[in-house]
Parts: C-alpha cells; sequence; structure tokens
C-alpha cells in the first residue's frame, strides 16, 4: 500500500497513500486520547531534526511525535552551526547520513533543498516545509482535520484565503484537495497570488464574499510578510478589512462550515480573534493535535516501508 | 494529601504540602545517591519545559528530574520562536496543550504569566520563575536543605540579605518559611527592600550585623542587575563592602549557621569566595543536589494527584 | 586493561589504552551497520554535553552515542548561559556535578579548561576539544579509519597537512600516531607550524610534494581562519594554490594511499571537491561513523572502569 521512501511533498502521493496515512494517524489520535500515548514502533531509530529555519511548533510536533513512537530524536539548531563555517547543505547531509540515522526531517528555506538532499542519503527524509514549494504534513494534518469533521474528504467546497504566493501551506493543501476531487477556491490580492496557478485546476478571486459562497471549509493563512521581498504590502489595517476573516464575512460560507489556520495567528490582520476562538467554528486546536498524530503515521509507514523493501 | 493541580506558587500550598514534596524529595535524594537514578514514574508522559528567560542550571535541574522519572522530555527555547512572529503567550499555550503535554514547566519574565497560562492548559503546570513573582521549586529545595542541615524546619532564624526588591527567590522563601513558623529577617540596601514587605511578618534591617545576630541560616541572593531598572545601583564594591557575606559578618550568625545562595554566585559581589567553598559552612551544592530531588518530587505529585482526581 | 577515570587527551593513554577503545569501538561499528544500534550499557546514566563552543558534529556524535547506549542525554549551551551571568567555569561545573551526571562531555576555548574541570568533578570527564590542546576523540576516531582501511596502525608513513599551529586534532594525531610508532610529516605554511613541533619526533616541511611522497595515509586539516589571531593569512586561492590537496598532489602519495578530513570541509581551499568525493581515496564520511562507535567505545569503557574501581 504505503511504498514510499521519503515524504517529500503531497505531489508524488496517490490517493490511495494519502489515505492511508490518514487511517495510521486516526489509531494514533485514539491512542493519545486513551492515555497511553507511549508506543514502541521506532524503538532503537535514531530521528534527526535539521531545522535551516526556526519553527517552534513544527519541530515540537516532529519531536513529540518521534518520542511517543520510541526513537532517539535529536534536534540540530543548523544555522548556528557548520553553515556558518562554510560547509555545504550536502556535505552536512552527508556527515549525519554517516551517523546512520533512520529518519530526517527538514526544514529549509530554499525550494527544492530537501529533495536534493533526499538523493544524497540512505535514510527516510521527511519535508517539514522547503522554500514556496511544499509542506506536506501541513496538508495532510489539514486533511485528517477535515476528514473528522465533514466525515468525508472529498466534493467539498474548500475556500484557502490569504497570502498564497509566499504559502507552501497553500500549495501542498491544493494539492492533496485536487487529488481527492475537492473544489477548491483560492481567495486573496491579486499581488499574493501566484500567477498560473489556475492550472492547477483552481478557482481565483480576490472577493472574499464570492470565494466563501458555501463554502464547507474556510482556510485562512497566515500572512508571512518575513518573506516579502518588496512588492506590494498591505497595510495590516487594510488587509483585515478587505480579507481577515470575521463573522461577516465567514456568513457567506455553509452555517456549519469549519475555520482553520496553520499558525502561528496574527490575531486582528488575517483572523478576528472571536472567530479563532469559537469552539463551535474554529478548528485550529485539533489541527494541532492532528498534527502530531499525521507525523506518527506518516513516520511509521516511512519506516514499515523499508522495513519491506529490504 | 497532596490534591494541587499546578505548582505555580508557596502561597496556595499548605503545611502539609509543603511537607509532603520534602519528605517525597527525601526518596528521590536516597535513590540518586544510592546510583540507581532512574525511575519509571513519568515513563510514556510527555514534559515540556518553555523557558521565556534563559536559565542553564534550572532548565538542566527539571531536565534531569523529568528524565529519570522516565519522563520524554522536550525544551522549547521560546525566545527565538512563535513569539518573534508576533503570536501571544496564550495562542503558544494553547498550541502546546493540543500536542497533549502532562506536564508544563514555565519560565517567563512577567510576573502571573505563569497562572494565567495555567487557566488555559489540561495539564499540570509549575512555574519555574515568572517575573518577581514566585519561583517555587527554589525554595522548596532551600527548605529541603534547611531541614536536612537543621533537623527541622520550624522556629529557625532565618536571614534573607541582599537585593530583595528584584527577587523571586526571596519572596517564595519568605512565604513558605512564615507558613513554617520561621522567624525571618530580611537584609539589605533600602533600596532594594519592596516596599510594604513587612505585612508578610518579617522584619526588615538594612544592617548585616544585626540581621545575621544569632541567625541559624544565612541565605545571600544573587545581586541581579540585569533586572534593575534605573533607580540606585550600588557599585560592587561598595556593595560588598556594605552587604557582601564574609569571615566577620558571618561571624554573628550562630556557630553552626549554615550558608546559602540560590546561583549562579557573583563572587566578591554579594559572597566572599571563602565562604562560598566552605565546606562547613556553605550548603550552596547541596542545594542544586535537592533541586533535583523537590522537581522530581514536585512532578511526581502533581502527576498522581491528577491520576487520583480522574 | 582500560583503567582512565577521565579522557583528557591522548597523552595520558598507553598503546593498550588506545588498542582498547579501538577494539571496543568495532563492536559499536558492527553493531550498527547490523541495524541494531541500540544498546542498553549507559542505560540509567546521565550524559550531559557542555560546549562552550558551538559544534554540530562533534555534539551530535556525542549525543548519538550516548543515546545509543541508552543514556539521559542532555546538551547544554554554555554561550547563552550563566557564563552570561558572570558564574566562573568552576562554579559552573560543580553546579552540573551536584546534579549526579555520570559522563560530562566538555569543549571549550581555554586550552587546559577541560583538565581543570576534570579536577573538580565526581563523574568521568571527556574532552571533546579545549583550546589548542586536544581532541582525543578525533584522533581516535582517525585512527580506527586508518586500521581498518590499512590493516594496521603501524610503521605508516601518515602526511598531516596544513593549518597544523591552529589544530587540537592535529595535536592530538601527532601523539597518537607517535605512540604507535608511526613516521608522521607535517605539511604547511611556516606561519602556521607551532614553534617547536619537531621535539614530538615528527618530520616537517612546506613542500607538499616532499611532505605527500609515499604517504600511506594524507591527513588534511581545516583552514581555520575563525581561530586566527593577526599574523599571516593566506588568501584562500593562494592556499589552495600550494597547499590544497589535488589529484597531483595526491600523486605523490602512494597508489592507495587514503585522504582524510576531520571536517567541515572548506571545498576548494584545502581540498579540492573532486578527491574529498572520490569514494576510492576519501574515508571522510567513514571517519564521521567511526566517531560515533569510538565516543560509545570511550564512554562505556570509562564508565566499566569506575564500576570496576569502585
Amino acid at each position: 500500500m504505503f511504498q514510499q521512501q521519503h515524504l517529500l511533498g503531497i505531489a508524488p502521493l496517490n490517493p490511495a497513500e494519502i489515505t492511508a496515512i490518514l487511517d495510521r494517524a486516526e489509531q494514533f489520535v485514539d491512542q493519545s486520547r486513551s492515555g497511553s500515548k507511549h508506543s514502541e514502533q521506532l524503538t532503537g531509530l535514531t530521528q534527526i531534526n535539521m531545522f535551516f529555519e526556526n519553527s517552534t511548533r513544527t519541530q515540537a510536533s516532529f519531536e513529540i511525535a518521534g518520542k511517543r513512537l520510541g526513537a532517539d530524536v535529536m534536534n540540530m539548531a543548523m544555522q548556528a552551526s557548520s553553515i556558518k563555517k562554510g560547509e555545504t547543505l550536502i556535505d552536512t547531509a552527508l556527515t549525519l547520513n554517516a551517523m546512520h540515522p533512520d529518519l530526517l526531517v527538514v526544514r529549509h528555506p530554499n525550494s527544492g533543498a530537501v529533495n536534493l538532499l533526499s538523493q544524497k542519503v540512505n535514510c527516510a527524509v521527511l519535508n517539514a516545509g522547503d522554500g514556496r514549494h511544499e509542506h506536506p504534513t501541513q496538508a495532510l494534518l489539514d486533511a485528517l482535520t477535515i476528514r473528522r469533521r465533514k466525515g468525508r474528504l472529498r466534493r467539498l467546497t474548500i475556500a484557502i484565503c490569504g497570502d498564497i504566493a509566499h504559502s507552501r501551506v497553500a500549495r501542498s493543501n491544493i494539492i492533496l484537495l485536487g487529488k481527492m476531487e475537492n473544489r477548491v477556491r483560492l481567495v486573496g490580492p491579486r499581488t499574493l497570488m501566484p500567477p498560473g496557478i489556475e492550472k492547477f485546476g483552481v478557482e481565483v478571486t480576490d472577493d472574499m464574499a464570492a470565494g466563501l459562497a458555501d463554502a464547507d471549509v474556510v482556510m485562512m493563512l497566515r500572512l508571512q510578510r518575513e518573506r516579502m521581498d518588496g512588492g506590494f504590502i498591505p497595510s495590516e489595517r487594510e488587509y483585515f478589512h478587505r480579507f481577515g476573516l470575521n463573522a461577516e464575512k465567514l456568513g457567506h460560507a455553509k452555517p456549519d462550515a469549519i475555520v482553520m489556520h496553520p499558525g502561528p495567528m496574527n490575531r486582528g490582520v488575517e483572523i478576528d480573534g472571536e472567530i479563532a476562538d469559537d469552539i463551535n467554528r474554529s478548528v485550529i486546536q485539533e489541527q494541532v493535535e492532528m498534527g502530531v498524530a499525521v507525523r506518527m503515521a506518516a513516520m511509521d509507514l516511512l519506516v514499515e516501508a523499508r522495513r519491506n523493501a529490504m
């Protein structure tokens, strides 16, 4: 069923593989909620988290996931390291590879860096976000959250709103939701919309009312000012007025539409604090919980696939 | 006996609860010294250390304590994290909470931040120091050290000397030692004494000779220049002359008085190096040892109390 | 056989002790390659890595080594810590010592700091590099790599090339290779050669052709610009021209000579990228692999020696 050697993105996965990860993750959700969080699937294995960009929440999620499966988990803060001393990414990867890790979790500011790295090592590589390319575990945790809340992951109308251009989260979600035959609408200012995005089979609009009309899911994105290099940068007040999710704009979606956000949130910029905290609509905390489960599932399945391939 | 859900400060504890923690800690002291340091009380549980202020020694102590009890321990360096990205403390807490930790150990520069956070999460929260408010495990480790050396924790005369105003260590110790019916004297410059401190039932003086007279315990505080915002800052030489502990000043205390310091020490500022190293008087290393034991005890009891409450 | 209390350098070891470490390490190489990487020699013990200088690769190697032996491993980032608050090295060491660690792994910018520290604590201390003094585990991993590739560690001709003056790696290797009766040649600019080095029984030259003639092993060093304080600093281009290892210069060595580098490499400065990547000549990745095994062996033997001494 699941025969991937790495988890580099959503693009290489077929629908059956996506479903396999989500199904396995469901088992870990049940396990965590039952209070017996610890199991032994990765006992004796070494997981190295190589984060070339800071990310408390994603790194913590992968670390908890690995430790709950019994792995020896190590965090490498790569900024302060050999990179400074002039070592190349590939040499760093080869060095860690020589220590016989079983799982490498990599975040890197450059699109494609994680794919390149995966070709140089003997172990399973998981992409924890590379440039503007992919962030597959985020899309998988979003998918699991949607499937649990909506009872299915097919034929839903999903509005992804905000800064699409700078978002690997959006990109991975667009690919996943498309593979699962959903209707995806992208809503945001034209200047934050990547050129040619329509070829992914999505609808594009800069009008929140039209974009959210009858949506089952409203997925807000973080306004990533740190990634914006020149060009149009809206003021926060102006952005919130036109694109920030509030009760009035959410009124265009279905009455039972759920609200998602990958975090960390800019309250009052892309989302109104009251909507974020509304436990009837917001599934933001559940997304975080699903994140641990999906990462446990992905690591468990990758290790299993490699054992079966030997 | 011990039914607390959190350890937010000494103020919420009654004497029986304080004694319960110290008694449990004694067991861990024996265990550690016997060479079989590892046990399984927290096996399968997740402990997250969230330090919004750097502290090598306190974080290391909590980390060792958790690992020796079998927990999966994770350190979050919060400065470099989502805080920078504009996320609120509460959102950060809710995010970690959604990952189902069992114990959150939190240090924060703002008084009251840890209490606030404890109201938002489902797990046991331990205060590892918040602003000028409390640092309960420090007071408990001091209490254990005193009890072991003096054979009791009642009716002792304890001089707490130095920068009282900026010290959460002093505050937690004053509360604990008061609850246990000790006589507490605060000694230091008037400018480093918090207004209204007499209401805690302590004596206040700016004269070391009077303050140390017949004391059983002399507890020196660190001069925390990093917390002083304007106002009178004494020169180190001047401070040492008037308030630094040396053999002459210690001569006013009882002949068997013990000398304590929470560390890290400024030798030659608040304490003479020779006194700090005098193994007949100084219990500074023992305080560190008791720190691990007290933190093991507090985490063990909190987890036990939550299990019993379910 | 192995009765050392600490591993502070190669100088205190006799040839039998060096051999004992290498033999034990071979067992861990076999174990790691067989896929059952985890064992229990250090279960229940506490290993603290105190790195006063950043080093991703060495710290990662010690961390993996400890975790694979079952230890509780803690990393202390000492720069950001109590050091800033004015605490002395000895006080920091005494504080950690009071927490009852079993193994302290220490890297420090000052030569001799690790020896000093070892006199103050009750546990085994491993030197992970101190100033320009020693880096014993690096020399041991180099020795293991050589022994495996050459079938022996005696009567070989070994050229150590580059920045000898700033290199504790060179110093530990010179001592080890001398003790094992090898012929050691140092090759590099006179300005990067420590005065009086000939007393270690080595040959010195600034001519790569002469230095590499008939060598069995060519060990390149990293050009450590960060350690150079004034004096002659060659341009990278000039340095590579005269002292960088390329195919032409390597042609002077024996046809089966191996090429080593402690990493991280400056490609195009001290070594040509093609040579570094030539799997028939370069053993650079194998050195990293041997590093984990040698560190496992050293920690295992130190703990064993202390148990036997009790």
